[in-house]
């Protein structure tokens, strides 16, 4: 690393699918000097002691944070409040806690209050992630060409932040900056809502008698398989990102039901030209997103083996 | 091939993503002797010429069909009848048509009262795709492993069922029946309504003027890319699925919109335990779907690079 490491001392609290992406991704780069790491469960510490990941893994709280530089709160969103206030009394003058959370407004709420003074809090969250979660599910390559997005607060300190960017370049990631509401909103378009509406399809599909679940699992390559990947996510995350980004969901879901209502109406009045015309319209973000290099070009997300 | 050839001569009606598959994969096996093939346009002709795609390109259904012992309808569902009618004078007798039709019972009514009585018809369906089209995205292995449900009609000839069954097999499918209401159905669970799903979430963010639509393509990797594949679909085959499978597909979205709105309940009134068990049972589809082989296990289907 030109220049020595961007964190001498790092703690990631939870050591799930994302603190355990981070940790490879800053060993590839030796991006940082020590890395200890806290989980709530003995069997995560155990996993995580036989599999490398981090350099101390701590039985406690106290022990994992005590003299780090940067500690990132990687636990579900609604154990962040908790664990802030946890660790609180043990942060060392002048260093930086941040989250990975998927909801910030929320996770500001909770959090800020527990923050001494003398501590930087700068909240963030990587717009990367997989269906798989746990200590084993993270790999160094997550955050590449991805986007993370930081959230200072009004008064963060600019020195602070610009560390805190360099690191998230660190682990392959674009950075943005954005404020929390927007953020909420974002996510509520390009994750949460899809994440539920998702999760509904799976169900329906689960509940019928008429198509037994055979069937459905057969013939799910003319569409539905995909819906199942994004509906395998993590419950406990995912239950809380729609507790706590709440308002946000429910807008967008008011808006995916109108819409959805009036293509419904059109295939009960029988009018193609409404139809066609929107299933046009939605090709041209599928080509940004391809352009952009968020997406494979490849047919079927490149699960097929293409031959001639 | 053990035994020669399963059909002598071949004719292909509409040169695009299935019927393109289909050739490759026959040429793959030696499965039949000769492919005759023919599009409704001249530059589908002229780039099925180019690319080798068919013994013959035929400048009109009549050279395509003439002394064809197997007829395949490839082309969308809407355009099935007004083409078997237009084949139906150039039938050889002891025929077989089939189709690969999304949508069952509207073909059904639209194509069998044109087949002559000397003639075999037996409705089909491969439960397989990528959101490409057209006759350059075709590829020999689209089948493989994939199922192909035969929608025999009463007094189907036994004989005709199984050699078509023999030649789904051969393009590398296993082969299911089922009768024409009952397909419909199910493909309104797997296929119709994920579809328009993925077509309306994608509208909702197109349209909205809060979140830009850099934005939503810069973060898409957070769930909404995968809606987007599905949505970049060809419009023309899509419109014709909704417009013919309206009962079921209306069905099963009534039942999508009452599951939505009792999870948007739960949302609303902070109901957590609704929310994480319903979160829970969706898991178990997926590890069907996996063990099926239905689906890839590798994170994000595969799309990136893991590496510690
Ligand atoms: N997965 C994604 O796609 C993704 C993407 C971006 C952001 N995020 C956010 O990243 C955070 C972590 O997600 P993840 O996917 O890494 O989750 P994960 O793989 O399920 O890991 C969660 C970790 O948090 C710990 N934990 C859970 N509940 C806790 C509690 N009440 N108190 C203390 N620790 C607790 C778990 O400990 P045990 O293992 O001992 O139970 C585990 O180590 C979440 O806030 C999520 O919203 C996730
Ligand atoms: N794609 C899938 O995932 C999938 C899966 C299973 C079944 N299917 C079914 O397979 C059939 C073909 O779909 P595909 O994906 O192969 O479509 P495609 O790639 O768009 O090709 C459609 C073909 O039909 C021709 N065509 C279109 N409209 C026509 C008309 N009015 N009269 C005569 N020919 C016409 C087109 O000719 P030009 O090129 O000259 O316009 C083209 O050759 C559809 O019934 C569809 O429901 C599709």
């Amino acid at each position: 690393m030109i220049g020595g490491p961007i964190y001498d001392r790092v703690a990631l609290i939870g050591l799930g699918h994302i603190a355990s992406s981070m940790f490879w991704a800053m060993k590839r780069r030796g991006l940082v000097g020590h890395v200890s790491g806290y989980a709530r469960s003995d069997e995560t510490r155990e996993t995580a002691r036989r599999i490398g990941l981090c350099d101390t893994v701590c039985d406690s709280l106290e022990d994992a944070v005590t003299g780090a530089d940067l500690i990132v709160l990687a636990v579900p969103v609604g154990a962040m409040g908790p664990v802030a206030e946890a660790i609180a009394p043990y942060l060392k003058s002048g260093a930086t806690v941040t989250d990975v959370g998927s909801v910030k407004k929320d996770v500001i709420a909770k959090v800020a209050p527990h923050i001494p003074d003398n501590v930087h809090f700068i909240p963030g969250h990587p717009m990367a992630g997989t269906e798989h979660s746990g200590p084993e599910s993270g790999f160094a390559t997550l955050f590449d060409n991805r986007w993370c997005l930081l959230v200072p607060l009004e008064g963060s300190d600019p020195e602070a932040l610009e560390q805190l960017r360099r690191f998230w370049e660190g682990l392959g990631a674009h950075v943005d900056e954005m404020d929390a509401d927007h953020h909420d909103l974002v996510l509520a378009v390009v994750s949460h809502t899809p994440h539920l509406i998702a999760y509904t399809m799976v169900g329906v599909a689960d509940d019928l008698r008429r198509v037994t679940e055979n069937e459905v699992i057969k013939y799910s390559a003319t569409g539905f398989r995909d819906f199942t990947r994004i509906a395998a996510s993590d419950p406990t995350m995912w239950r809380d990102v729609f507790l706590t980004n709440k308002e946000a969901t429910l807008e967008i879901l008011g808006r995916f039901t109108e819409e959805l209502f009036a293509l419904q109406r059109a295939i009960r009045k029988g009018d193609g030209a409404h139809l066609h015309d929107y299933f046009t319209r939605t090709r041209a973000i599928r080509r940004g997103i391809i352009e952009a290099g968020q997406d494979t070009e490849a047919p079927d997300f490149g699960r097929v083996k293409v031959e001639r």
